[in-house]
């Protein structure tokens, strides 16, 4: 009969322990497939444990398969055979190994992890960082939002919100474009996505792995790999100063466009009204084509009324509309929403709606309320107004100091970056490599072109993050720099 | 001149107003291309209105489009044409349309999204329902620790988390699985979603669109519809009493196959060791192949210790480990998670590292104090009582009833659903719809087959969600129902 040494047992509940040791017995091949086990009192006995205590661990064995049973004969060895698996020597070296490294991690100080061996590095400036100012977060009142949800809508939370999100939440932003945006769409247009990333992988599932979809080119690199990441054809558009180029449209075939046309990325162009009708009139030529709007930043136009938005003058239902709130609040919670056009919208509720919706729906309650109560437009217009103080004393700045004779700056209007040209002998590779160097991180456009001719010498200045303390002295290092020699340094 | 009456001005800013009027015009044609506009200052005294004033108006024409300006000329209307796009008359009507509608909105009582429209029935008993029942989650608990983070992490909040979340909630879920599945993970391999389906999608873009996938038959819809939606093939794979038969995997050319081998739903079949070795014998043939382990309910075993993960036996890095705390916690927050084998791991960062994390940072910080706390576990086993003793009343009521002389229970230790086998002349079909009719909803079995031949007369009990009050006559419908002649009704 088989014999365990109980008092090994230790802190394990008897039963586990015993189950364990004739697991390890029948993965080391020491009990043999179609042995018996003992029957369950005799073994009891023998262990000095109760009937009931073997009953556990023949259950939980039976359960695994590690066992069967034959009626009224009793318990067998199931045939297990592991050695066709590669580098498994019968399972049981595996979980002593396993055991081994669980102590010895228990012993290591916990430095695990990607982020813990990358420290996040100080610069005098980052003129890359385009991630809001932690200060303006409007923590109290979302705070005091969270407490009121979770206390008065407890019934709705731990509802399962519908595909699009909340009826509350997207009834929120329709009025939201309604005032700001003087969009006029129905809430169930509206689908919201935790992050935009995640709806344009939408978009691709919605409008077909078959459609060729197009970039601008420059433009934000990330758009352009999630379409080839979601396995589709993604052309890079040329644009000129107007936007893309609708010829390039169509002789690279592309059904599909994604633009900012609002304010560009990373030039700041604002697409006329007339190159938005030869996009639409492009558009209208098939039923296959469809433009994607992306109007990441369009609340921060710093001087006179905002852009309206191509989804206006969408009359051919041909204008998918995205937006996130990752700007205007901040990155860290994941709000975005797309607002189809209405056949589009119909398509994905009947095709899509068995999607759950990627955001909490306390997370969508806590945002509605904070748009009806109004809390979100006061937020914006202080963060316009703070942004728009700090691009002046920015401005300012780059004026009084002796980089200002060097440079030249492109639209500031707009969005929280903008262009500085820069005189310099220096290639952009080299400036920005030497600028680093020296503490301060900057981007330059051409780093954004793919396959366009980039244009050289212009740097983009993200300032929504900036701090002023060390700005005099990052300025006096980009001067420098850019007076620098080719060879020296 | 153009002339325009400043009194309609209403509420609308002066420069708004003429900023409006003159677009209109130029909409409409009434002002044709390169006509130029009148000067500033002889416009600004005849409209009665300061020169800021159309100077701010002529510069929202120019940003965006309208308008043209030559140096020291003055400005000049733009050639837009809107001709070319069907359905556009000159994009005034347009607008003015949608200032009607959005007036009739305004007065209109607001009944619009589909989810108003249609209003939960009420049942006697939903056993299809398997959402959590809204009293379990610890709202108090999750409300303070919530207000912590809210208090306490103010800066790490608004840092979007590293792709595959924040460090912090990675140790958290690394230590959970230590601790309930005796897995040993670093927090680098896991990567956190908001929800399963989106990790399904990320799994296809890591593993290739080019591989063939395969899901169990019968199964969960849901998932194939996802592999479907993600435009890669999606096999059926029929399955005997210890879960997918691996000669099927051969035969379809599946490389990659989603299971669920603790718990599958709905059979309740637990894959034993044995078929778990021979499937990582299968994939361990081809760098093609890997298995995902769905793992959505195991902490839900009523009887005995949870069933091992395969990722445990996994020596060859062939399993992609899933779980959520949709079950555990409430599907409407949307915590979900994967385990890659470190190879895959590594490339995921390599190639994918630039997708932001899709569950809010203040999110994953309150699941990682939870799980920290130690509230998760308290929870958890709270839970696992509450539902062993909804299940045995549930199971007491059965055999007590006059249904239980007719009804055989299947698979009723596992998760929060078992099998009721029903002596009964009615198809399935016929079964559930005269069920439904009487106020009871339930699902057959046989409804989650795709392809292969499905059992009959099996029905799915989802306990989780289930009010006792009603119980007792709902069995009672469902006894009848199946006592009931096949024509009459």
């Amino acid at each position: 009969m088989l014999s365990y040494d109980i008092k090994q047992a230790d802190s394990d509940s008897l039963y586990h322990f015993i189950y364990k040791c004739i697991k390890k017995d029948i993965l080391s091949g020491a009990l043999p497939a179609d042995e018996k086990l003992p029957s369950k009192r005799p073994f009891a006995t023998q262990l000095g444990v109760s009937v009931i205590t073997v009953e556990n661990a023949y259950a939980q064995l039976l359960t695994e398969g590690f066992i069967y049973t034959k009626p009224r004969m009793g318990f067998f060895v199931s045939a297990i055979d592991t050695s066709k698996v590669p580098g498994t020597n019968a399972g049981l070296n595996n979980i002593a190994s396993q055991k081994q490294s669980r102590e010895a991690q228990k012993s290591a100080p916990d430095t695990s992890g990607l982020e813990a061996r990358k420290a996040p590095k100080k610069y005098l400036a980052d003129f890359i960082n385009n991630q809001a100012n932690p200060e303006s977060f409007p923590f109290s009142t979302w705070a005091k939002i969270t407490r009121k949800v979770l206390c008065e809508n407890q019934n709705e939370l731990l509802v399962r919100s519908p595909y699009g999100g909340t009826l509350a939440v997207r009834k929120s932003i329709a009025k939201l474009l309604r005032e700001f945006r003087n969009m006029n769409v129905d809430p169930d247009q509206i689908i919201m996505g935790a992050g935009t990333e995640y709806l344009y992988g939408l978009i691709v599932q919605l409008l077909g792995f078959d459609k060729k979809y197009g970039v601008e080119d420059p433009g934000y690199s990330n758009i352009s790999k999630i379409y080839r990441k979601m396995n589709v054809v993604c052309n890079f558009i040329p644009m000129d100063e107007s936007g893309v180029i609708v010829d390039q449209l169509e002789e690279t075939c592309t059904d599909v466009i994604h633009i900012s046309p609002s304010h560009h990325f990373p030039t700041g162009i604002v697409t006329p009204v007339s190159r938005r009708y030869e996009l639409l009139s492009w558009a209208s030529k098939s039923s296959n084509r469809f433009i994607v709007e992306d109007d990441y930043d369009s609340e921060f136009r710093m001087v006179g009324s905002p852009i309206p938005a191509m989804k206006n003058i969408d009359v051919m239902d041909k204008v998918i509309y995205i937006n996130t709130f990752s700007k205007t609040l901040t990155s860290s919670a994941r709000f975005s929403y797309m607002v189809l056009p209405k056949p589009l919208a119909k398509k994905f509720h009947d095709e899509f709606s068995f999607y759950a919706c990627t955001i909490s729906t306390m997370e969508q309650l806590t945002l509605s309320r904070f748009i009806d109560e109004g809390s979100f437009e006061k937020h914006i217009n202080r963060m316009r107004n703070a942004y728009r103080s700090r691009r002046d004393a920015l401005l300012q700045a780059i004026s009084k100091s002796k980089l200002g004779k060097l440079v030249e700056i492109h639209e500031e209007n707009a969005g929280l970056h903008f262009i500085m040209e820069v005189q310099t002998a220096l290639t952009d590779e080299e400036f920005c490599k030497r600028a680093e160097e020296k503490g301060v991180r900057i981007g330059a456009l051409s780093d954004y072109y793919t396959e366009a001719t980039p244009s050289e010498h212009q740097f983009i200045i993200n300032y929504s993050g900036l701090s002023e303390k060390t700005l005099g002295m990052a300025l006096n290092v980009l001067y420098q720099v850019a007076q620098s020699n080719k060879v020296a340094n």
